[in-house]
């Protein structure tokens, strides 16, 4: 993308705005995120058997269903974000000892992606499961959120 | 922390609860936390100067003001993470090619402490640094979101 | 419903997710949903005249309010329900002692109905009138809420 | 409770308020309420087993974490009620074909009760079951939602 | 308020803070607000009598309780207010033609202020009316935003 | 507007309701609105240079981004306004002293109007503009809060 071509649209004093897209096309458009939380051993030995189960419940579906609410508040959370109806969202995990990773998709119709509401789910689930977890120790680190792919806008997307 | 301990407290079904704060202490409580935000190649020369301009706005700023937000809706993001007012917050970012570092500060005075608080807005705000930048490129990383430090309950914690 | 029908569309694991509503049709869809709040004696008695005055302030015209604010949060209370925009709200009560019934109707035009809507709708309005009367008494049961007729979706619903 | 004693603080045009608790003392407070879901046969044929797994996925599990999320969220959606810290919240639920009976249990310490926050949390249980089962069948009603039980203010209240 | 001592609080950077109010004292503060909202005479003439009944429904009831929900939203609003627990509130209102007058009161006990809190109810209330309003005419200006009294902090404060 | 045309509209009990515009045609419709902050020379003298940088932050930057963000939440906060996307807005301002101006534009493709939108992010950033200086003194007032534009609808407007 090229420099000039990106800069002819910002306003002249730099001030924050939420960009014009009143006259993109609307397309099916789907994103999807991921984000590993790296647990150490002792939280991995307290949790109790398959189902991970913490202190304040079980681990892995409260973070779903928080990763489910937080996509809908995207656009409330991050400045300049447009809101936008949602037609569905799907949440997975997979647990690779010393992680757990996350994966979250979300899909709309409209004239805007939903990168921001995939990975802002991605980091809703990862602060959950610390919350979770937290009580065994502070010693859990959130890495690598991302996207993974985005289809439905003027480019896909698909990490290497 | 012994495993013996910790699940006295688990209800038998092990249904998620928000853990009974009630007996605790009321005592001043501050946690740190920091996520770091890479930035590829093309997005770092496309900005522009020092204040970190995109197409959206002033790239910095935005973040940390959507981090202060950020902070103060922690407990209607993560499920079990108990409401409680606060008392002062401070979100402060350095650059370091390739990386953009967000930490994070929050006080209070009340029976439970504020990581969730402070881990809450150093994640919105890299989610909000992605938002600004991700007309320039996909290929952005939000990594090692961790607590540095944490003081005024039973154990203080700090990042080794 | 057949039963194996139902649940093609489940994935592996079950876990909740946001139903894909994507390929469905967008029609004009309304919901009617009701609830009924019975109040005790007491509160009958010490309730002024006609309007139904409490300690708090007008009972009804407080929960007619409420219910349509509460319209408008569905999708950010009921964990795996669609946002969607909505066209229209009525709510409206009747005083029948003991009870008053609450009559909550939504409209739209989109993909997926707007039953909870209305239920959450009906549901907010009765809990705002047993806040304004609980001064008086806290033997109040709110009774009965449930959808009465809905139409626009693959198969319309009338309460027998 | 007297009429008179109750309607000496009702301001001169009945305007809606939220009362002053400011002279209350500040005491440790309980309230506990539940709400029953009555599912018809059609549901409780085709949810799969002793969990109650639905199309969108577990039903009680979800509508434990929305319950416990809304009761934060209880002075957002009624008009008049008080914002106050929470310091635990507890939901357990009861299989009964053909009800799903749920109990909401919600503590903290300060100058006014927390029973709308338990009803609150009740009811928007009720709601997530009836959302996560309507795909098969709208004939469900949500009855008898109500005060089972608080403690900590002038005057204790137990259901009979 | 001398600038020196003023400016001492400022971090380097200039980024905004929530401002530590951690070793204020607690004590009981008030704030009152008003906002007036002037209507042209063709929208006078359309409001139903006394009770201003507009096409949307009862103009000042609706405005009032829009305004006790909005103070409770104030730190979600403005960034960096603190949020905070809220004791009483009372709205009340003034037709004085071309005039309605909005009182907005707020009290608690805490570190921080509530005139905030009051100048958003104020202003929720005004805009309130506007939207009830809007379909008679779009010439109605909100005037004169301010506070009227504050007390409970380091220096009272009193409109001339 | 005829009266009559008007009120035949409204329901018999006068109940508030969300109009229905679901026969409205889809349109691109724009509103624009602003607001006007008087602050007294202690403030202008106390502000640092050209950026107004007050002791919570820079003044202005965070006005506009709280605007932004108050945009999307126009219907959460005025009971009556109907939720819907939206697919641009910019805030800018202009300091002609005593006066800080704020001017706010938004833009969406659908059914009914969006000058509430921007009404209610004028009027935010003018409360941010408050909170940031209020330090400094309270008697600051926010005058003429108005629509200047609004196109798209039945009739166009625009500010004499």
């Amino acid at each position: 993308m090229s420099k000039e071509k990106d800069f002819t649209h910002i306003n002249d004093k730099g001030e924050p705005h939420m960009v014009d897209v009143s006259d993109k096309t609307i397309t099916q458009r789907i994103a999807t995120a991921s984000s590993s939380v790296h647990l150490p051993a002792e939280v991995w030995t307290a949790l109790r058997g398959e189902e991970l189960m913490s202190k304040k419940g079980p681990v892995l579906q409260t973070a779903v269903i928080a990763a489910h609410m937080a996509i809908k508040k995207t656009a409330d959370t991050i400045p300049l974000c447009h809101p936008l109806p949602l037609e569905g969202s799907k949440i997975w995990t997979e647990i690779d000892r010393p992680y757990i990773h996350i994966f979250c998709r979300v899909k709309t119709t409209g004239k805007t992606g939903v990168e921001m509401e995939a990975l802002h789910g991605a980091s809703v689930a990862a602060l959950t499961i610390y919350d979770m977890c937290k009580a065994l120790s502070h010693d859990i680190i959130i890495e690598s959120t991302r996207l993974i792919q985005k289809s439905g806008g003027k480019n896909d997307f698909k990490m290497d």
